[in-house]
């Protein structure tokens, strides 16, 4: 009565270590939807915007400095930057960069960014060794699917005792991408899964500091690590997530092993990739863009807007409620401020939106002042209602959910491409903005992945 | 009505993190007294030791190979071999291979192995930039006395719940060592033990694999880096030992703040370390040590024996009581065996005495049957009590407590030495050996404290 149904399958059995250390090894081109294909070189687009974005933050270079001053210099190449590093510390620099402003791609299923801790060793490998855009993908997806599914498994309770799923789950996606791209069999999957394991870390208490930006460099670099050592024959054990005193035991209370077959009518976690289009706190967007949809909607102008409510779960207010933020980064965590900026057609996407003089300006300290930030039930963490009072009576309702994968990915393609100009441009010209985009949109036929990094790293050339 | 006095402190104003920095950053040669200096010495020596010991076992040469893979080479050295890599993959050499043999020392405090994590760091450092002798020794006791203090504030639930010690409080240890000896303030090395608490992971599930000396070596790259870091300004929470979901709340259930001021009157940490003598279990050694003193007061022959009662804690059943060992690392954790190789005046103190030839031998089986274990409750997990029954009707009697720190600090010194030479004499001379032990004990003295290890670096050289 064996059955791959899931209400059907025999929890006591599951040996979720084992299972995606199986799942990342055996996944093949044919498992592989085109639309799962076409949502990875979105993942791999945005990484290198973002990342093109975090390269000359404060962080990095001090990551960078220290790498450059221990003489870690190699073959690793850096967005950004004409330096070039062995593959571990370049994963490290690179994976720190992209996250550096936050403005990363998020996944609901991990309650984290599931991108920053993976690319970057398929970078690394794909400066040593060549591999194709394919095998690149494939990889990138692996390491996606066990760091999505892990979480899963994990639950809320991770995340809630206080530890960063970038970084601990991170170190996992890192592995088995590094795993898959360097060739592991299935034992040798399952033991880099097993030495993430052990060295999973990082803590939520980091946000607001260098450090949180710093984990997904070191979940990167751990994970490449993982992988390396599992290929040299290094040892672990084959049930290190769930064994006694495991990573669920001591990290994730009420984990409960899931299946992990491939199903092939199942979407993958990374067709529910989410997209940030604005620089702001994720919890922000969902008010963003209700209140931008009513604007657009109904052709509101600022002076008729009377107040505005907007309905939040009570988990927001811990997080990005600054109700008169000073600062641009301040900005980044305000829904009041965030709102005052979208009613007031400000490009929330722009890096350029959050400075100090944004947060001071009379007309949005006026205007903000009309928002009103209420807590209310909803059914997911990034669903927000928006209602507008306008002067001349009106009420306008817009619900909106920010946990939505976008169901156009011909228009999501045209939205990260703006934000890829958006970010790129300023650094690099757009001649290698538009090569990069239009290089990485065919990653899958490149016979060397590595040519998509060719236009960003190295020394900024805006023409 | 301020006081220094532990009962009078009061808890809540205490910053365990700040007070942390604040006493290695502020450590100066005066708060030493000479017999902390003369341990510290005893440590680095039997650091030495056991790492040529583990140079070259097969999970060191593993790590080796991924770093001369990625081309890390640099100035650092490595204890039992010619090449040199940079010096955060000198320390994770360096520090897995002292940890790989398990025949490093311990603290009671700690309930773990405290000087694998701290002196790859300081041997890394010195390979780049001069540094004495005693900056060497009070950096170090610095990093002990931080992983120590750690630990007893953060009590047993953190090493019950899974987490082991050597890797997590051995990435703070790690980071104030090299935060001392790089010179860092006192701010700077807050710093750091929070990008250390970020970092901190290790799981003792691992035990038994290769993972576990790798998370020595870890903990000692890991604390380089969250130094490094700090000393270019890197940012990180300066209570991240005790903020909401921070260190303690995420890994140390219990956890309760201590001052932490040296104090002049008061022993430091390093004055209780516990080496190891025998090359096995730690928890086997009272019941070692209790035989021996037995078998020598009464000029015991093994043909006397008729039978022999060892009393351990309960707690011992689940590490080292493998009834029937048939390989010499099963033996390692055998409580009957390694009492019948005490009765039988084999030399447990030497490597060579753990092979499966040893393991199968006929009189050791048989006399290992004579020898039954029993639970009784002690005072401290270090304790055991052995009775030796003869055939001549007599009943001998011995308790023997482990968790004692040697009073005499020369008897300790030529035992070390001993030790030394079993484990280094094979592979480098009595001459390098010889030189080695001299300049160890007198590193104090020192101009340049990367001396010390000239003898046993590069190629193996016996004469």
């Amino acid at each position: 009565m064996a059955s791959n149904d899931i209400t059907d399958a025999n929890f006591d059995q599951l040996m979720p270590t084992q299972d995606l250390g199986a799942m990342a090894a055996g996944l093949k081109l044919e498992n592989l939807s085109e639309n799962s294909i076409k949502w990875a070189k979105h993942c791999i687009l945005d990484w290198i915007a973002v990342t093109v974005g975090g390269a000359h933050d404060e962080l990095t270079k001090k990551i960078i400095d220290v790498a450059i001053e221990e003489s870690a210099t190699g073959k690793g190449r850096l967005i950004g930057h004409e330096a070039k590093l062995i593959p571990s510390q370049a994963t490290l620099v690179n994976g720190s960069a992209s996250h550096a402003l936050d403005y990363d791609d998020v996944n609901a299923r991990m309650n984290g960014h599931p991108t920053v801790p993976v690319v970057p060793v398929l970078m690394a490998i794909s400066d040593e060794i060549r591999v194709t855009g394919i095998e690149f993908i494939t990889a990138f997806i692996a390491g996606y699917e066990v760091e999505t599914r892990l979480a899963e498994m994990s639950g809320f309770a991770h995340y809630d005792k206080g530890w960063h799923g970038t970084a601990t789950y991170g170190t996992f996606g890192a592995a088995a991408a590094a795993a898959k791209l360097l060739g592991l069999n299935e034992d040798q999957t399952t033991t880099a899964l097993g030495i993430a394991a052990t060295q999973a870390a990082g803590l939520k208490a980091m946000f607001g500091t260098m450090c949180k930006p710093l984990h997904a460099g070191k979940a990167a670099s751990n994970g490449l690590l993982a992988a390396r050592l599992a290929k040299k024959g290094f040892t672990s054990r084959p049930d290190a997530i769930e064994c006694a005193q495991g990573f669920a035991a001591t990290q994730a209370d009420g984990f409960k092993a899931l299946p992990v077959k491939i199903n092939h009518n199942e979407k993958l976690a990374v067709e529910e990739n989410l997209f940030k289009y604005h620089a702001s706190c994720y919890l922000t967007h969902a008010g963003i863009d209700a209140i931008k949809s009513l604007r657009d909607e109904n052709n509101i102008k600022v002076e008729q807007v009377a107040s505005v409510k907007q309905f939040v779960p009570k988990t927001h207010f811990s997080v990005c409620n600054i109700a008169e933020p000073v600062t641009g980064l301040e900005v980044k965590f305000s829904m009041r401020h965030t709102a005052a900026m979208a009613l007031s057609y400000i490009n929330t996407g722009s890096l350029m939106a959050y400075d100090d003089v944004i947060a001071n300006r009379d007309d949005l300290v006026s205007l903000r002042n009309k928002v009103e930030i209420i807590d209310k039930k909803f059914d997911s963490r990034m669903q927000s209602e928006v209602v507008i009072n306008l002067k001349d009576g009106r009420s306008l309702t817009k619900f909106w959910d920010a946990g939505l994968p976008m169901v156009d990915a011909s228009l999501q393609e045209r939205k990260l491409s703006e934000k890829f100009k958006a970010l790129v441009v300023p650094v690099y010209g757009a001649q290698a903005a538009e090569k990069t985009v239009s290089s990485c949109l065919s990653l899958d036929e490149l016979e060397d992945a590595s040519y998509v990094f060719d236009f960003v790293v190295g020394q900024k050339n805006p023409n």
